[in-house]
């Protein structure tokens, strides 16, 4: 995680730019140069990376929209983790994938070496077997890698596995966390918590008080800067927060460059996590 | 799910294989030819297709092994899926993605309607909201699409999740794959349920007797044609079971032509798939 950890201390910041691009909604900026998909959506998010930049600790890119895009998808996906880095933005690469031991493998092979991200998510339904794999990867980097395993998620159904047993499923991923987990002061397995459930997130906290949680559902999905408090750690801090739509959209319904409302929807969601309280 | 049944019926195989290809595998016929890696994982694969094709009720791909190579290996998936189309094999994308709605909606236009797949896997670890939109995206689907839910998985670590709980998260998932299913005989939900814990796929059986099952683990994950019969259903079917490394790397340890041993190692699982009493 220290990639992670050194730019939000870096920046003072604990926001993360999420890229969940979809070509329907481009901004007129990038819509009048008529480019093909892929090149739209690179220059699209090339634009958000920059305007971002310097409110910003990282960029999480989630895999779903590019994929979408076909093979010219990948390769725009490809260059921007190339931009991110160019502009010294460490990228998570959101793909929650989870398979058995060799599939496992080649995912974190694809995701943290021929691709080059820092940190991945992962899916904990499959067990051990299905993380090991990216965390051994994450071992393998210089500049300090990491995983982050969905443990209680922000959507509406998320509770109907998560949320089931007693104890309740999530607990058992947060002690698969607990237990995958080796190095430091945030350790290199993190934790997918979402802002949405404060409950949830507290109790989870409980179980894991020195692991970094990625927590999305901030903004688009309904979680707001009090929501952040409730996973915070004894020192304030151990939380990243997630905001995709809340930025990339940030133009939408008035007349401002999409670069520019980025940037101040950024820079205000920075301060909004500040004044909450959230520690980097 | 109809045109994985057709399929099945009008081959009397309830074998699907799956390629997982590995370049550091590559027998010696690919290896001669000094191709790039995307483009040997391309011959290799066509070459199993076209052996295999006329033994496998279908092909699964699995994502992992093609986004190892970067853009180039989603040009390999596609082309591989067009492959299989023109020899009359119906396709599963092996992906097991699941995420929030929207990502959800991306993921399955990626694989379903872009790459053009009829079946897709999907992780049910968060819920409904991350199942629903590759249903409905099988749905649109004139030839019969469907959507196989990760229920009870094939490998060593899989019950730390899903045998969690009274009643067990894989009695949950089976829940909600029998919720969300619509259609008659074999509705468009099926399950991922494995060979290697038959007790386990026993009761899911009992939980979804109308459901087709798609079963991993068979050969190199150590489950047997015996195994294979704790899933079937009243009248002996219900199943298509998968052998990946089985039938790529039959080759291996012999003079003979990869071809020939793919073709061989099909015919013969599926025979042993009938003697066992498997029916299509």
């Amino acid at each position: 995680m220290r990639a992670l950890l050194e730019s939000a201390a870096r920046k003072q910041s604990a926001l993360i730019v999420g890229l969940d691009p979809t070509p329907g909604r481009l901004p007129k900026e990038i819509s009048v140069l008529e480019l093909a998909p892929h090149e739209a959506t690179r220059e699209f998010c090339r634009g958000i990376l920059e305007a971002a930049a310097a409110e910003v600790a990282a960029v999480k890119l989630q895999s779903a929209y590019f994929e979408r895009l076909g093979a010219k998808g990948i390769e725009t996906y490809a260059a921007l983790i190339e931009d991110a880095h160019d502009l010294g933005l460490p990228v998570i690469s959101d793909v929650k994938r989870g398979d058995i031991g060799p599939t496992a493998t080649a995912y974190a092979e694809a995701h943290l070496r021929v691709h080059g991200a820092e940190c991945v998510t992962v899916n904990p339904y499959m067990g051990s077997d299905a993380i090991l794999p990216f965390l051994e990867e994450a071992r393998r980097m210089d500049r300090g890698g990491g995983v982050f395993v969905l443990v209680a998620t922000s959507n509406p159904s998320a509770d109907y596995i998560q949320n089931t047993g007693e104890p309740p499923v999530y607990e058992r991923a947060a002690r698969l966390v607990a237990d995958l987990s080796s190095g430091g002061e945030y350790p290199d397995a993190g934790a997918v918590v979402g802002v949405t459930r404060p409950e949830v997130g507290r109790r989870v906290r409980e179980l894991l008080p020195g692991t970094l949680f990625l927590a999305p559902g901030y903004g688009a999905q309904g979680g707001g800067a009090s929501d952040v408090r409730a996973l915070l750690d004894q020192r304030g801090g151990g939380v990243l927060v997630n905001s995709s739509r809340g930025i990339l959209y940030a133009h939408e319904g008035s007349e401002r460059d999409y670069r520019e409302a980025a940037r101040e929807a950024a820079r205000s969601t920075r301060e909004e996590l500040k004044s909450a309280g959230v520690r980097c």
